[in-house]
């Protein structure tokens, strides 16, 4: 896309100042009803050392109001960065409804050091955002190979201004041709018809100026008349596979097993004791854990994370109730809240309670619309891929006990008052939707079990037996991890 | 997604048939419904060895119309196909509209020996084709590794299927759990809401035919539905970029180069020499050559082919003219065409006119809808980073003359006999459409000039200059990949 540029366009400064004039105002109203459709933006700018990208952002914003939008500027990774998945600190800074983010480089920082398929990782990123309606526009500034020694000079030439220009933009600037063949392949790559790339002209500020002004607002008109339309579904994937084929994941599991409380004491004291020294060994190695447990009500969670903690160092865990998102959860991806949470290098995260939530609770009950969960799989696969590669071992729990055992369960937490806290009548209306929970629990399982992030389904009628699997399970694969 | 499947599934005679008896009636019925509805479909079978494919296969054909589809076996890549890229030999076997295609092991085929950069190909292969509206069903057989043992030892026993074994189906045998786990990765990660696995408990027969057929029914189904309601579209790329903000590529092009007839000569008959043993060495190396013309009428698109041709062996190049797509390729994906015409290794193909025609042509006179002309850039860059993968070498020409120029050439032709086929009324009339043409063309040069298949835009108000260019250009480029 580089090579054809232009960069010899400018504009007279009467031109300028009429254009800016014009686009100002529109601007403005744009942002007004963006944020009353609640469209969230994310506007990236990218480009060559010293092309203008603070310029232009400051540009950009001036006739916006400051309370709907918000700069990130993104640099080398921070310590607590680089202890957490590439996509963390990028995932934890998207605009929530309505609101519009402006980033000085972006998830593109680390796009010269990627091979081809991280950078098919940035599509499936930008792509699960846009397909949960926030626009997405992105700026690539370019300048000449001579333009951009002269900026870097006159940079140079002021005290103020000479402590920008680093050893790297001037290495940058002799390699002037290879640096552009490699912005050149990403910018083709990504180049997606969900999140477009604008190259712009960057030699002259004010042509720049008036450009990406100009591109914004199009593509913010556009988004606008979209949403005013109604809401519309294309994606063809349909259960093909109804009730009497499911695959039933949770009929084959064997309900009578259990065990005695000898037994129990015994092995539990062995396995907390490697568990203890295995968790101490994570944090040395900086290997990161991430347990996600989801069961049915009653089905033991709580016992069975107490039994992990039991012998974890404090310092070195966080467990995280997951109940229904806030507002300003809500006014986020789905995803948001979560990415939030991921342990660093060496710790261990505890979900009780997940983001599978999206294809459980909010499917049975409507919160989310078809294609949102049925999208959810292939989004949560990439998600847990990711953090996977970044080196984190994954374990899924699904506690499972049956329908009995859990009426017996209800029952006994009402009976017993200081249980009573535990049982609501929402955990009585959830039981009459079994069926469409065990189909939902069924499918979730077939299409998210994956060897980098597998699910253990726990069976649960006998407390004692699951707490010892879900132990055991955990130690397994931290020895796998670490030890070999 | 293997991992947790129940295999020792099954079902009764009885109910076998009861189901099947409904079925058949229906799925015929949906067949005529989709061949009206002008959907094609395509229906792939994965699995493990000696799980049914082909029996699965028959199952499900056996109500259909005959005229309404084709089965298709992948097999070892022949060595006519090993000459071409990969998805070569699938493209051009996809469906035209209103057939249903169904594919014995697909484009999974090569799917083990891949990382995961390639299964980011094939969900971008058929993404390209689930926009366009073709439904993509996947199967994916599974049995036990005892099942698998069981049916390789009776069919060895008997010797009318014996030679169906192979030394690799034992060592796959052996290896069960390692094919396992490359298989569900593979799964997992081409899982995509788009084109969904469906995993089959493939031990009994019965169950696993009747599961077949139930989905295939439910998803096109589905797909009549959808197809009976308006089309929709999603994507909100939008021309950020309008007309005083272009990039105007072929506005800075020097249209005033020219060259004289002697050092033409001189030139021309260096540069074919080099060329003419080029083209020989090439087809010793096996490196396959494209080169897309395509230009302004009577840019000289021919006299610049000719100037190629004259000099390579006839046995080792192909010029095809593109012209208006006939009703059977219209029914196909637009590529699909230039697939067929894709050259193998060691040839060169000579395009007159191209796939570019989608996002020129037919965008300006409205052939292609606005979002399929949008996709398209994605999809061709995709497709010729592809070919480029595959050893190719790329090179596409735009031919540029001024408006005066054509007008000078078009009324020449007019008053020359022996040129007046050449001139059209259509000529005249696109000629009307300069501007939106040049928006187009300059859309199209930015979003698609890449390294590994750049655009060349030459200056061809004078022909001799032009030519030589475009000699140039192919030499220089033929000496660094088969020279360096």
């Amino acid at each position: 896309m580089l090579d054809k540029i232009d960069l010899s366009k400018s504009m007279e400064k009467s031109d300028y100042k009429e254009w800016m004039e014009k686009m100002k105002i529109q601007f403005g109203e744009i942002q007004r009803k963006c944020r009353n459709l609640d469209i969230p933006v994310m506007i990236l700018f990218e480009g060559f050392g010293a092309s203008g990208k603070g310029t232009m952002i400051n540009h950009l914003i001036r006739p916006l109001d400051p309370r709907g939008f918000r700069v990130f500027t993104t640099e080398k990774a921070s310590e607590e960065e680089e202890m957490r998945p590439y996509f963390w600190r990028f995932f934890t800074k998207t605009p929530p409804k309505g609101k519009m983010h402006i980033y000085d480089r972006s998830w593109y920082l680390g796009a010269y050091k990627y091979d081809d398929l991280e950078l098919d990782e940035i599509i499936q990123f930008e792509r699960q955002f846009t397909d949960d309606g926030v626009v997405i526009i992105k700026f690539f500034l370019a300048i000449s190979q001579q333009e951009q020694k002269r900026r870097l000079k006159r940079l140079e030439s002021t005290p103020n201004t000479k402590w920008r220009v680093t050893k790297d933009d001037w290495k940058n600037n002799k390699n002037y041709k290879e640096c552009m063949e490699k912005f050149d392949r990403m910018l083709v790559q990504t180049d997606v018809p969900n999140a477009p790339w604008t190259v712009v002209e960057s030699t002259d500020r004010r042509y720049a100026s008036c450009k990406i002004m100009s591109a914004v607002i199009n593509r913010l008109k556009a988004a606008i008349e979209q949403k005013e339309k109604s809401k519309c579904i294309t994606d063809l994937y349909v259960d093909g596979v109804t009730g009497d084929f499911a695959n039933g994941v949770l009929q084959g599991v064997d309900m009578s097993l259990t065990l005695n409380h000898k037994e129990y004491e015994k092995k539990k004291k062995n396995l907390q004791n490697r568990l203890s020294l295995l968790h101490s060994k994570m944090y040395q190695d900086r290997v990161p854990l991430v347990l996600a447990f989801e069961g049915w009500d009653a089905g033991g969670k709580g016992g069975a994370i107490k039994r992990l903690t039991d012998c974890m160092d404090p310092r070195g865990y966080h467990v995280i109730p997951v109940a229904a998102p806030n507002d300003i959860e809500r006014a986020h991806h789905y995803l948001w809240r979560f990415w939030e949470e991921f342990p660093k290098a060496g710790h261990a995260a505890i979900f009780d309670r997940t983001w599978y939530g999206r294809v459980l609770v909010e499917r049975v009950e409507g919160f989310a619309q078809e294609d949102e969960w049925k999208r959810a799989y292939n989004e949560i696969n990439n998600m847990e891929k990711h953090i996977a590669k970044s080196g984190a071992v994954i374990l899924k729990f699904w506690m499972h006990i049956d329908k009995e055992e859990q009426e017996r369960r209800f029952k006994q937490r009402q009976e017993t008052p200081e249980k009573q806290w535990k049982i609501t009548d929402e955990d009585w209306r959830n039981r009459e939707k079994w069926d469409e929970y065990e189909k939902a629990v069924d499918e979730m399982i077939v299409r998210t079990s994956s060897a980098h992030a597998p699910w253990i389904i726990v069976e649960a009628n006998s407390k004692l037996y699951a707490r010892i699997k879900v132990l055991e399970t955990v130690v397994d694969a931290l020895e796998k991890a670490l030890l070999q």
